[in-house]
């Protein structure tokens, strides 16, 4: 048996383990003695135009075409209406040619560090970063490297990276809005980020390209603009998912995009093919590739998730709890009231509140909390985390 | 850029390959013109059932529920079901607890090769055989070792495995019905099959698993059982796949039963569970995981296929080709009319007959057939057989 296999296997993500202990502690104490805050799983109900479209196209296609196979890379239709979007939102050149249908952002992301990779390569991940990116780097056969992040504002510290690009490096991972830290990227970093690369690139001769993963892309609040990085930077595999702005995680949906700029576009689009056939990805869900096509444009109601972010940031800055209140996805990242953050989960555990450590996300002494939940849930568990916050002796506004 | 991906990439399989020429030359000549038989996407519609189910579950479930994440290993009333249903059928022991939902069997297979294999391992299989497994054995780090099958019957030549064994040896790899024979394993020959491995595990001092890859287990004709290896060889990895049985080639529906029996069976199950993670695979789509819960016992109407058969098989014989007719699946594998068989797929291309050469399954000097296509179309098709096999000088009976 393979020994790598059996210890992810049997050290599942810290996030599933809390998740599944969620699940086990509300059946023997009712769920509204647990504030699960654990997993990213939106709550907020897909748009009706989803159901609508599943429902046509279950009455009017016929079934063997509705639910055969597509061609590898997706149903040529689809991954049209796709590369059309992205020209028309973004302004960048797109192809169907250059689009290549996922079973959801871990798929690209595994798929695209597949294509790009050789063995002893690194991966570049700026902390906090999702937990998963270290397995995905070393299924492709390279080395996650983590970088630390600006600590007041959690963009990316340029001049880090300038000392951290190396002969091996391969690849950065770009996520934002970030999970954890809900922090988007301004215009500002990645016209540093860009510029770096392409000085590096040229130093070491060899391309580094961006693999931006961009689920949460739709998921900004206050009009924050979200950079489109294959504006700025050529060597762009951009990693989307419609799990979170369509509200279909369970669905496996997503896309990975070329950026027809990249050198050896084509080439590099070929090694994404193959390698989705290496990992055993025949074409992404049939049914689901047709109806999202039809969905292009349309994001789930985020003004609840919006809600939620002011409502909990403000209390819990109210609390004494010190975070950055950031502008997307649906994560807040929050100092630990106390230096070890598994210690500081478990006396939350005692009010039920369930938060996930960010030392697996690479940051010691934070935690997040995920906040894609029911408003309601939200508000019961306010008054625990102000009863933790007093146990640190913290003292309320 | 990875230089293995971009190889699969751009030299893709030659059943897509044709596919795509099959396609290109319809829009060109005329769908009547071209007779497909490359591909094994079915041609019987999904049994009524999918569809109520689809649709019922859309209109009664909530739907966050519905399209968000099951656990990792799948929903756990969906593996249940599926266990419950084994048991019945197959009257051995199957617990929820050792399923594990994925994405089609391409997911299944790699997984499950991932799980058990260590980077200089091999794995058997016999040809001639489904043409991706290479690419799944070398994803998982292992080198296939094809064998050559019977030439009269297509059953497992026992006797060449045992030469063949080795103490690198991790899997063999099952699939029956074959694809491409159509051959179902009579029980002798699997009898035989355990005891060989049984002895060799024991020489060897390692297990040797048998990773059974079973898309086509119902489709069989004129009453035929498909022997359940789990009840004949402990150390069995079932990758089953609802493709085929429910038509349903394109939504990515399948599972692993790791068998209970097996030695350290909780732990090559954790190691399946590690593989699908690290491969990226983070649920089975989950409206299909529900759906295919509801349909178990349920199988598309296949009679279709048999009628398919008998038909083709019986012109072909009689037009002086030579084929072994099948019991099950949906090939048949002939011999070619000369040496070479892609000079004569070439030739049967001029009659717009697309046929699949065997070489890529392992068998030099074959053809396969695939005839999950409409009935109309073979019977067009025979004018057109009967005229290539009379390029080859064969006298019509």
């Amino acid at each position: 048996m393979n020994r790598r296999m059996y210890e992810l296997g049997s050290r599942r993500s810290v996030i599933r383990e809390i998740f599944e202990y969620g699940k086990k502690r509300a059946q023997q104490e009712g769920k509204d003695k647990v504030f699960d805050f654990s997993l990213g799983n939106p709550s907020v109900a897909p748009p009706a135009i989803v159901k609508e479209t599943l429902l046509r196209l279950l009455q009017e296609e016929e079934p063997t075409a509705l639910h055969g196979y597509t061609s590898a890379q997706g149903d040529l239709a689809v991954r049209r209406a796709i590369a059309a979007y992205i020209e028309k939102t973004q302004g960048v050149e797109a192809d169907a040619d250059y689009i290549y249908m996922t079973c959801g952002a871990a798929a690209s992301l595994t798929i695209s560090l597949s294509a790009i990779c050789n063995a002893g390569d690194e991966v570049i991940a700026f902390a906090p970063y999702f937990t998963e990116y270290k397995v995905f780097a070393e299924t492709a056969g390279a080395r996650l490297v983590p970088l630390a992040s600006d600590p007041e504002t959690f963009q990316i510290d340029v001049s880090l990276l300038e000392k951290a690009i190396s002969a091996d490096t391969a690849a950065v991972i770009v996520n934002s809005p970030n999970n954890p830290s809900g922090v988007v990227y301004s215009e500002e970093t990645v016209g540093k980020l860009a510029a770096l690369l392409d000085k590096k690139s040229r130093e070491y001769g060899r391309t580094i390209y961006i693999v931006t993963d961009e689920p949460y892309r739709e998921l900004v609040y206050g009009g924050v603009k979200v950079p489109y990085l294959t504006k700025y930077y050529k060597n762009t595999v951009v990693c989307y998912s419609y799990s979170k702005s369509l509200s279909l995680p369970g669905e496996r949906i997503g896309y990975i995009f070329v950026s027809p700029q990249a050198e050896n576009a084509k080439e590099l689009y070929l090694a994404v093919c193959g390698a989705g056939r290496a990992l055993g990805y025949v074409c992404a869900p049939s049914l689901f590739q047709k109806t999202i096509a039809a969905c292009q444009g349309v994001t789930a109601d985020v003004s609840v998730y919006e809600k939620n972010r002011d409502l909990l940031a403000d209390a819990l800055r109210s609390y004494g709890y010190r975070l950055v209140k950031p502008d997307g996805a649906f994560y807040l990242f929050v100092r630990a009231l106390e230096e070890d953050a598994y210690a500081f989960c478990e006396r939350a555990k005692r009010y039920g509140l369930l938060l996930v450590p960010g030392d697996d996300f690479g940051c010691a002494g934070y935690v997040r909390i995920a906040y894609c939940v029911s408003p309601d849930m939200i508000s019961r568990s306010l008054p625990y985390f102000k009863k933790l916050a007093e146990d640190y002796g913290k003292s309320i506004d």
